[in-house]
């Protein structure tokens, strides 16, 4: 069994490790040699406009999945003429403009930010009138970790903003002063099996991820988020792992975005349940049993942003540190460490030097 | 941290695969560039017997271990000299040989069978007049997974054995009529700490090992065991994964032999417990915190010998799959799988076509 992951940066990266436990082979397509999956899968180097050389990768994989939704769609669809890709094409154009996603939110009753599409400065001020102020002006495609966003608090951030980010496709949100963010982690498999992680508590800093706590134990919420994602499945007829992004306001999820990949909210769960979401991903693309994650530990996951940090032996006293193998950039994710404590001065020290 | 390895085997695919959650990177000695570690290792692609490439390699390395403990000691001396190697000379010294090994277990009041060292039919005659039959005639050194043995049950068997095993130096030794089979999986830090993982069952058939299931709870027996591997790792000032494989016959443990190096009767560990062996190991030898093993599920763990077996997705219910990337022949160990319930069914049919 061969899986095709399009990508090859840490999430493939831990896909292949996961892989590697179930007997399975990777093929991560890569558009350089130098990427974080070349340690423990082989590549197929190149571009995905590459016709050749995508059907070339096709014949070779029995499924393929995708590490970053931002593929183009014809990509996409000249890839499932030939073989199986999941999450399939109709997730993934959602997933790829928030527009979409938050109307696909709105049409399941799943709460979302009020929002208006933007494509110039007149719909951005009429849109400022309907939401208010603060609002926040983000990019419809191509943004993550804060990329693509722009927080308008006075009416004289509008002009400023417009000129930061106009000539996109925009959309304006409405800005909720939420109390947690958290993340909803399920997967659903090509018979239809599902399994819900609980959710996960995400402290993000200047739109990075910083910190991850699982499990973050809400009954109500948690039953909240089950249904709600099991609406996205069913819309979607969707396969594979999909993470959901909330903000929690008034003890109520508000969905901000979602991700239809394995996630970096995710990474504690190879440590802290016994199946990880690597593992239930692949497990859901090639039609194998789910389990129902099992708590095995609470986690404190911490992300490694722009530089690595020293690390003392006594660090890895109840944790695993994971180092991708990228150079040092700031604001890049280089590695991550799972802990069975919370470590607070490591995190304080963490992000002292960040962006 | 850059992690030696000699050797490019499943061992070793199996380390790197946890060095890889330690930010760890590795870097596998390998005979052959078609080794299970390229999976998910560079390799040192040549001969151990390369001076300038050894150097080489130890060069690029912050400390080497190995994976199989038949490595030349002239090797291994010219390596130290280089890097530090764990475990350390002395211990692989005794474990390369089982008339060394066997004295080192008497000189340490372990129990182990009566033993004769024979290098000639007279020698074998000698020593089956105080052993009595049966017993097992060995080669002293290489023999593994019940290569370089044969049981002599009547003295007409002598003379064949001798014929068959003749030209090297022999042991002989007392047949145990065990009740069961264990090991015990311990490991010892650089800076002294110790960590003992409770007792493996294992199942052997010709020789080769079939099936662990762990844990073996029997908590006078644990008590022995953990007591014998102490005064093992206090004899050698080892450091790294030991195991001691028992038998045990009248509620007692009889010490058969010892490896010093991870174990396949450990695979289970990865799933088993918080904490792989392989893990362990890395951790003893680069001196990071050790921790006490927790159980985390009861689990069997199925070797897959000479050919793999065609699994059904139900088998993967509450499995882990691991397939070592190896042409099938017969007697060879191609991969294995580790279950949180026993698979009688699935044991039975690898047993099945197995020799």
């Amino acid at each position: 069994m061969k899986i095709g992951i399009l990508g090859a940066g840490q999430l493939a990266q831990l896909l292949a490790h996961s892989a590697y436990m179930l007997g399975m082979e990777t093929l991560c397509f890569s558009e350089t040699q130098d990427a974080p999956a070349a340690r423990n899968s082989p590549l197929c180097i190149g571009s995905l406009h590459d016709q050749a050389l995508l059907d070339q990768f096709a014949e070779q994989c029995d499924v393929v999945t995708l590490e970053n939704e931002n593929i183009d769609v014809q990509v996409m669809q000249a890839l499932q003429c030939k073989v199986a890709v999941y999450p399939q094409l109709k997730a993934i154009e959602k997933a790829q403009d928030r527009w979409l996603e938050k109307q696909l939110f709105q049409e399941l009753s799943i709460p979302t930010p009020g929002f208006f599409s933007v494509d110039s400065l007149e719909d951005l001020q009429r849109a400022v009138q309907k939401l208010g102020l603060p609002a926040v002006l983000k990019t419809r495609r191509l943004g993550y970790d804060g990329k693509g966003q722009a927080m308008l608090r006075e009416p004289e951030d509008l002009v400023l903003a417009w000129q930061a980010l106009g000539g996109v496709p925009l959309i304006l949100e409405q800005y909720i002063p939420f109390e947690a963010e958290v993340s909803m982690i399920a997967a659903r498999s090509v018979s239809g099996a599902v399994a819900f992680y609980p959710l996960h508590k995400n402290t993000h800093v200047a739109g990075i991820l910083r910190m991850t706590e699982s499990p973050y134990l809400n009954p109500s919420l948690q039953n909240q988020a089950e249904i709600q994602i099991q609406h996205i499945f069913s819309a979607l007829d969707y396969v594979g792992v999909l993470v959901i992004e909330y903000f929690i306001y008034n003890n109520t999820l508000i969905a901000n975005e979602m991700a239809p990949r394995v996630h970096n909210s995710g990474h504690g769960t190879i440590e802290g349940y016994q199946m990880s979401q690597f593992e239930m991903h692949l497990r859901a693309i090639v039609d194998l049993p789910l389990l129902t994650p099992q708590l095995q530990h609470p986690t404190w996951m911490y992300n490694f942003i722009g530089t690595m940090p020293h690390l003392e032996p006594d660090d890895y006293r109840d944790s695993h540190v994971y180092v991708y193998g990228k150079s040092p950039r700031p604001g890049r994710k280089l590695g991550h460490m799972t802990s069975f404590e919370h470590k607070s001065a490591l995190y304080q020290l963490l992000q002292s030097g960040s962006p």
